[in-house]
């Protein structure tokens, strides 16, 4: 059994503690300790660890998650739990991308592991992704919409022709954006996910303030109808490229064409374009943020940390039952070219045509 | 220093090889041994193994990677290098979808590792996410166009209105399909690929026997038009789907709306979208074949297995230059809404303006 420690009971501590109730290997994983203010401790129950300490100093809690936010209590935290060779699971952008170096270190040196899948992009699967990469292949360049409050307000008022405060006001009203979103519309926020991904992608210690950063506060529908006219959409972007003489770190509003994938990612969605010397493009998209998707990025950290938990397929706990209906409207097309339309049909009925395809 | 044993210097071996000289912690990565059949012992050289046992007898091996092909070489380089307790890293999606439930029962009994990443999609990040997901959350839906053969086809019959006969053709000279490339057309490749997928994403044993499968090798021009002119795409999916009453496996032609992101897949790359109970939809597209993008997914797979192996950020070896240009096209835009466009602009001259967006 995996004992846990959790620190910090906010939306993802709660999304972590359900998720975690939901686990598939029943009894593999034993959330132990809860930390937080004393204000939760009734909410938290039994569990409740009034101090880091009773967390870090508890010889049978293997792997620590830390979600609190801000960058004091984590530092305390993270680096007490791997001088203490516990494994950390963070997803916390501020704190690793402040420290990230110092944390890697302290991980090595204690045998234990730092893993921070959750800090940049939420629930999709980037940071393993980029750091195995990284080992072999030479990251080209990596562009991305990674702030979902911007991309928010972004498509509002392309979509709704609404000024910038009126998107603002949306935005916060929908809960994409926070009372004082200016981290998110200045680049502040990216540069810190970007300093984390660059320092993967590189392998090299790259901070927040290595990104030249322009944002999006004096955004005008003007702007954006005249970018329309000529075949364009804006996104904020992080972009990290790789050139001849060095690195360049950026975080800037960049007009791509309408078809261009990443011009294609809106509302609240994250979307990532990583070019590989040898692996070619790869494109990710997904939730980049919110309480489930977020969990789900810490959980999928806890399941790489512990590799001993692997698929057993354990016929007496989980034997599905195969289906063979062919659900929903399909095309049956006769040799001659004929069309038919057809509802749930039968796969003999299928099978009778020369071509058949669903239709979605 | 991790020493690596290889069977198969085919394609995607000499991949593994190449890629395996680039790595970033020299020295981490050695490859010691490489199997294959005795015409290639004088290319292979040195380190040349004339059996599978000398690669799994020998005690200085942790991690051995099949990219053989076929099933019989395989199944025994694999049960024994287990058995011995190495780390098995396969791209073989025939021989991991025959026995996936005996080498995870091996690799359990032996404390070792069986990985298959680049079994499925190429170097697309997918097995490894999926079966971290699938701890913890329920998978709803998998779809994927994970064949590069049929999707190069249909993409040359829509937009160069050739026949099934002469797409097939040009993908042969291409490169994209083989001298044989019925399973690719008939569902038997994605059946392959959707058994390992399905068996990761619901933990139990699924077959591709246990896919229906329709193919496209009646398709016609006629048919494509007849859907184009109701603004549809056709594509081969697998589809993998969680009902109430069960799971249904399919491999099927699908007809979707022009805008979707799956219709948007072109060529020989894959795409993948997977919908989560609570991560929500997650998007994966790249290249899902050739020699770079599996060998790539092998190498990640190597990175994995060998979680000790982490940045650690040395300054002495590598200190990336960072630069401060602005480099391309840009629009700047006065407070008054005028615009300027401005080439390879200087920082300072940008933040003169308004607003300012990269041209892309």
């Amino acid at each position: 059994m995996i004992n846990i420690g959790l620190f910090g009971y906010g939306t993802v501590g709660h999304g972590v503690k359900e998720l975690l109730a939901s686990q598939k290997n029943i009894g593999v994983f034993n959330l132990k300790k809860v930390f937080d203010r004393k204000e939760k401790a009734e909410e938290i129950g039994d569990i409740y660890a009034s101090s880091i300490k009773e967390i870090t100093a508890d010889n049978n809690i293997d792997t620590v998650i830390e979600c609190m936010g801000g960058d004091e209590l984590p530092y305390q935290a993270i680096t007490s739990s791997l001088k203490a060779g516990k494994n950390v699971i963070s997803s916390n952008k501020e704190t690793i991308s402040k420290h990230l170096k110092e944390y890697l270190a302290l991980a090595k040196e204690n045998h234990a592991s730092i893993q921070f899948e959750a800090s940049v992009g939420g629930g999709i699967p980037l940071i393993n992704p980029l750091w195995c990469l990284s080992q072999f292949d030479q990251i080209d360049s990596l562009q991305g919409i990674l702030n979902g409050t911007s991309n928010s307000i972004l498509t509002e008022m392309e979509e709704s022709q609404l000024s910038f405060n009126q998107a603002v006001s949306l935005a916060q009203q929908k809960g994409f954006a926070e009372k004082d979103p200016s981290d998110d519309l200045n680049g502040n926020d990216l540069a810190r996910k970007g300093a984390i991904l660059a320092s993967l992608a590189f392998q090299a210690e790259i901070k927040p303030d290595d990104f030249t950063r322009f944002g999006i506060e004096n955004l005008t529908p003007m702007i954006i109808s005249t970018l329309k006219k000529a075949g364009k959409r804006i996104k904020l972007i992080l972009l990290v490229e790789k050139k001849e003489e060095g690195i360049l770190n950026l975080v800037l509003p960049v007009a791509f064409d309408l078809q261009a994938p990443l011009a294609l990612v809106k509302e609240e969605t994250n979307g990532v374009l990583i070019d590989c010397s040898k692996n070619g493009p790869l494109f990710f998209e997904g939730k980049g943020a919110g309480k489930n998707p977020t969990a789900s990025a810490i959980l999928q950290d806890l399941t790489r940390v512990n590799s001993n938990i692997a698929p057993s397929f354990n016929p007496d706990i989980n034997k599905p039952k195969l289906l063979k209906e062919l659900p929903g409207r399909f095309y049956g097309f006769h040799p001659d070219g004929r069309m038919e339309k057809l509802v749930d049909p039968s796969e003999t009925e299928l099978r009778s045509f020369s071509f058949i395809c669903q239709d979605k």
